[in-house]
């Protein structure tokens, strides 16, 4: 039999909130459980990851160090920051994936500069207008992949439409779903509603070979009416961090029950053994973080909390895209899909 | 003492999905509760009305029916209705409000058709390039007021600058909470953020009178970051349906949790106490539906599963925003902001 084949990941060491000891110590994990088929390279200031390297007893792993001086942060703006710190960890990884060293880059760090580093130094693939970011939203049974999460404001149909063949194809090859069901967000069920490019996606969709299942409203997300939902990055965005929120008004609400009175607390505290086991999925870090699609490469990204555990999930994530062959896919598919359009046309 | 002036209120009897049982239920409670400030006009069938009226042991109660042959439903469409069931209980009970006949008129029917026919039949306040509908999201300590819920899709900033000052004029008055904040819904908070549209409305907001504290995010609904929320209607239609979902997914995990043992059905019952109690805001029963804000007139609409309390909370907002004179208002501060608007071009 033969070994599968070794990817080599990058690994954003200073891109996270708590860098670099969680991104270290999530790449040290990853190599304990799945060292066999990969291998990791930290990228970032080398004496301080050499010295984290150390301290969390890292030392006797063999993890490739590439030296990047320069932090990109949060508060940087994404497109300004690439221009002025071309040694940054997010722009030296990037490089190091264009020029084939590295098969993925890893990054929990400022979401539209990685969107945006990855767009600018990878390229896109033929046939994507724009790059997205998607969404995994925990539901009933399952997961629902919403996608544009942010990236792309202002989306146009043909986008909502290349977002579908993405999120479609990912989730096939991902998740090991056949035919994935593809959803628009919209203000109603009815085919007569939604803006003017929402009309118009409609019926791209309608029309496409993809398993459209047409409009879906906000209370379908949960449901899973559709594994994939497309919609503008401002609605997708106000959505996940709406949803995001959900747990910490929950646990508002039962400290504010269990302040008033002994039983009240000792019900909270029992309450919350439940809650913990029926709600662990709307955790980020249990999802592996989510890819950049649209582009020629392998990027996966992360929020900047990302725990140990989170980029552990992240590195399987990439080295998981990388073995499918998304991109391929995707190429093909908008390539098809091109042709059968061009073909309407005449 | 004067007495309190006396509103008459008209009830669609036929608009939700259990009428006319829940409306006349609804409007016998609102009498016994409220009777010596309020006059309830019933508007549907007359013969069902009256059977209804008796079987409910209403006879004693001087409930004026006005007889109104026709429904229109949640599956017709809202222009189109109007124009075909000219004696539906909508259109007749909107008729009754515009020739002063009644103060106030309450549905819970087709939503759409409630906006269509308020904005045709009332007519627009001065100042109003659009009328809204609202939501009242309950948060861990109040409620925020998003606008607009679904209304109004691709809203121009122009638009948004209106529902931020109806709103702020609306929270300030109805639930007296002195110079209301008011937040712009963004996928961030820096003010870079957003559409073409969106940025030049935080321009404006930043500009006028209102309590502006500038872009908030999904995640800053709950939290009250601002107790008025502007955003588009496709945004806030998604961000309600996806929220009011939140309870049945809970519902959902829990009873999975449940269903694996008897310890865990134990738990999760336990669970339910301190989570009812908790959340119950989250009903929409609660909040007595909310006002079309924009027209010549006042109207309170609720969802068509609105419970017999729903509909006497309905009845008891729509006689608050009579008293308070909330049209009268919103027609004063929008005449000011024009005059301010002006004054700047020269």
């Amino acid at each position: 039999m033969e070994s599968p084949k070794k990817f080599r990941i990058a690994l954003d060491a200073m891109g996270g909130d708590y860098a670099p000891q969680r991104e270290v110590a999530g790449a040290l994990d990853a190599l304990r459980t799945f060292g066999s088929t990969v291998d990791i390279v930290l990228v970032g200031d080398e004496n301080i990851l050499r010295n984290e390297l150390q301290k969390q007893g890292g030392d006797h792993f063999n993890v490739e160090v590439v030296h990047a001086p320069e932090v990109i942060t949060m508060n940087d703006s994404p497109t300004a920051a690439l221009k002025q710190k071309k040694n940054s960890s997010l722009a030296v990884g990037m490089r190091l994936h264009r020029e084939g060293n590295v098969d993925a880059f890893v990054s929990a760090g400022n979401t539209g500069a990685v969107l945006s580093a990855a767009t600018l130094i990878l390229g896109r693939i033929k046939g994507v207008s724009r790059p997205t970011i998607g969404t995994f939203i925990p539901a009933q049974n399952g997961v629902c992949l919403l996608l544009d999460a942010g990236a792309n404001v202002d989306c146009r149909a043909q986008h909502l439409y290349e977002f579908a063949v993405m999120g479609s194809i990912y989730v096939q090859h991902l998740y090991y779903k056949k035919n994935p069901t593809v959803g628009l967000l919209n203000v109603g069920e009815e085919k007569t509603k939604g803006t003017q490019e929402v009309l118009k996606a409609y019926e791209m969709l309608s029309e496409s070979s993809l398993n459209f299942v047409g409009n879906i409203e906000g209370r379908d997300i949960f449901t899973v009416k559709a594994d994939v939902v497309v919609c503008d990055g401002f609605v997708g965005n106000a959505l996940l961090k709406f949803g995001e929120s959900f747990p910490s008004f929950l646990k508002y609400r039962l400290r504010e029950y269990a302040s008033r009175g002994l039983l009240n607390k000792l019900l909270v505290g029992l309450a919350l053994i439940p809650l913990k086991r029926s709600l662990n999925d709307l955790d980020p870090n249990e999802h592996g973080g989510v890819p950049v699609l649209g582009v020629n490469g392998v990027v996966v990204v992360g929020h900047g909390s990302t725990s140990p555990k989170g980029f552990k999930n992240m590195i399987l994530r990439a080295s998981e895209v990388v073995r499918n062959n998304v991109n391929h896919h995707i190429e093909k598919a908008l390539h098809s899909a091109l042709f059968t359009a061009e073909r309407r046309k005449d």
